[in-house]
């Protein structure tokens, strides 16, 4: 069954908004093997509503339209989808009772009249109940396809997908699913990874795989769809099987690196402490964004003066003075410092220039060098990041990481 | 002028990814007085590509695509554009030097083979220079409308719309803008500020007025529209006169609250520096993401354990054992700690249950103390913040960071 959405609003097309619901939508389809073969947006405009409507008839079997079913006068989805359909609007007088009812309990005094139009169902088409809103979803079954309205407010949308739209149309589907899995690499480029894996998607077939690339390393999805349960996941079972000795040691996982990490010296009983210049925080908080983070990241310093560097954690200011704040010699004194501050069994450390200002022609932005300390045994890297001050961050702070992972591994 | 964006990519159909290039898109042109008035996701399919191009086409004069100009096979747009608009592709070899002089800086080896295809431009079309990444944005110049291809990546599509696209769009657009201002506040809810606002939405007519509420308070946003960018602006200064006094000291800035206060200690000549528990780096990192935040911000202590609390921040142990670590009194001795651990003149801290554990009843989840030190007065705050762990985290850094713009605003 080919899916088709057409989001209605002026705030998706001004950019006040982003549209979240495709991806929302998308997700409750997978659970009964459908996916969205096309998502169109549309101003708040007759002409433009109808247009896309009849597109999507012509091409899909199932038709999801969200938004503009509210009261005011910029709601019109009702009418220009029954002006696309040839079909009346008619007043649903049990639901206008249901509608004043609604409002008598919420606030005193009669239902605003604009309200009304909100009891308004094109001939033939089915309310879908909405507890969470006066506006109600509708169900239109037609020859050869189905269309189905709702409203754009996200937490409306998902009640009705749950609770009326998803158990309706697993009906019509068969007992399929579009299952994924992530598997995560780091310290590799996309096109490089690509090379390696030159020739796999044949192998991996009828499971498609994509490439991810952030400024965290690249993610590797394999999807499985068009089969049970059961199936999906013994194929990516496979696939994995597959992959995972291609990958080496860029692999780590399917979740965060932190998280990772965190887990890994849980289970090695190691606790973990770090020290950030130009990253200013961002490892630490990596580190205890994840839950239960406690029991191994004990604290960290951020020493973004030299003075810090020296009276904190510790570096001598003759190395600072002989190599520069930003140098593998004071990472890895950083690190070491915060292992002494802490007492911790490993830490992180990372020094470098985020930019835009502070570069030189010895140490353009983006030069940072990075260590990792593990039970005494450190390993140091410099690298030159591109990208701008939130992606060298973000790059540095992955790199650190990735650095106690190396460790942790030869450990 | 008619834009149309079409977005090209499977992850953005399966719900793995929420498509915010639109929403940013649209913020880009709107500075340019140009609005969306249609986007369509497709996936990574030829025809699907083709027959969006071909309907854009049919109806636009710029047409945007994002995403599928990555080296890997899944990278498809810039083949498929070529066969709707049936020009061939050529390899632009001065490009391929580029390309090969640009791995080379960032890593050893030789460039992938599969990087060459990005170098591969539809005939008459012009490369536009993406310094954040290796695939090139393309302009190609029809009779009636112009065809822009840019990376789905959202840091390389932001860098090519304001370097490229929009500078060569406003040559052709009139002189108009759609231009926004926004107001931001915290510490107020907002309903709230919504009956504080009531009927100011006319005063302010033709302009429009937007509540954008998030955990880090309610911005209000106002937009002038279908004027030059002369009007708009005087129109957006007679709107913010009148809306400043209403919104009293809940107001600070249009800037993010880190900055502000950058702003103001750096006038004052005075220094920062913050011990964080709970929010784990995330003020330190607030900070620091702002460029030039090192002659304020000094440095900071993560302090997750009792034991750092004790040691590196001086936190009397009897305390901790008389108050709970979190408590008024162990905040307010943790921003002291930080004072003289990193000599600064101003320091705030956190110490709270970000959850999902940890907490009791006496002290549910949500439950956090915070404390501002300047010149040695302390303000203090404790709060019980609604939401999950990353909610709790970004509430507690906004309210520690608005303690401190209390203290600035009597010094």
């Amino acid at each position: 069954m080919d899916v088709e959405l057409v989001s209605v609003g002026n705030e998706l097309l001004l950019g006040h908004t982003v549209n979240t619901n495709v991806a929302e939508i998308a997700q409750f389809l997978s659970e009964i093997g459908l996916a969205i073969s096309r998502s169109v947006t549309v101003r708040d405009d007759h002409g433009a509503i109808r247009g896309a409507v009849r597109d999507a008839l012509d091409r899909a079997e199932v038709i999801i339209i969200t938004g503009g079913l509210g009261p005011t006068r910029d709601d019109i989805t009702k009418v220009a989808v029954a002006e696309a359909l040839d079909l009346p609007l008619i007043r649903d007088e049990q639901y206008v009772v249901e509608l004043r009812e609604r409002f008598g309990k919420i606030r005193p005094g009669p239902m605003p009249a604009s309200n009304l139009s909100q009891a308004d169902v094109p001939k033939g088409g089915e309310r879908l109940l909405n507890p969470l809103g006066s506006a109600p979803g509708i169900w239109i079954q037609m020859l050869n396809a189905v269309l189905i309205m709702l409203p754009g407010v996200p937490r409306e949308m998902r009640g009705l997908m749950s609770n009326e739209v998803v158990p309706r149309l697993r009906n019509r589907a068969d007992d399929s699913v579009i299952l994924s899995r992530t598997l995560k690499t780091t310290g590799v480029a996309e096109s490089a990874l690509a090379d390696v894996l030159s020739g796999v998607e044949e192998r991996l077939e009828p499971l498609s795989l994509a490439f991810l690339p952030s400024v965290e390393g690249v993610d590797l999805r394999i999807t499985a769809s068009h089969m049970t349960k059961d199936e999906a996941a013994a194929k990516l079972d496979e696939a994995t099987a597959i992959l995972r000795p291609m990958l080496g040691s860029w692999y780590y996982g399917s979740e965060d690196l932190a998280e990772h990490l965190l887990n890994v010296l849980r289970e090695k009983r190691l606790t973990l402490s770090c020290a950030e210049s130009c990253t200013g925080g961002l490892i630490g908080q990596r580190l205890t964004s994840i839950p239960g983070s406690s029991d191994v990241f004990l604290g960290g310093v951020v020493a973004y003066s030299n003075e810090v560097k020296e009276r904190v954690l510790q570096v001598s200011r003759s190395m600072i003075e002989e190599h520069g704040a930003v140098s593998t010699p004071v990472a890895e004194a950083m690190a070491r410092g915060a292992i002494t501050c802490f007492g911790t069994d490993a830490a992180v450390s990372v020094t470098g220039i985020a930019g835009p200002g502070g570069g030189t022609t010895e140490k353009p932005v983006g030069t940072v060098h990075m260590a990792a300390i593990l039970r005494g045994k450190a390993a140091c890297e410099s690298r030159l990041f591109p990208g701008d001050r939130i992606d060298i961050r973000n790059r540095s702070a992955q790199a650190a990481l990735d650095l106690l992972r190396g460790l942790l591994l030869k450990d």
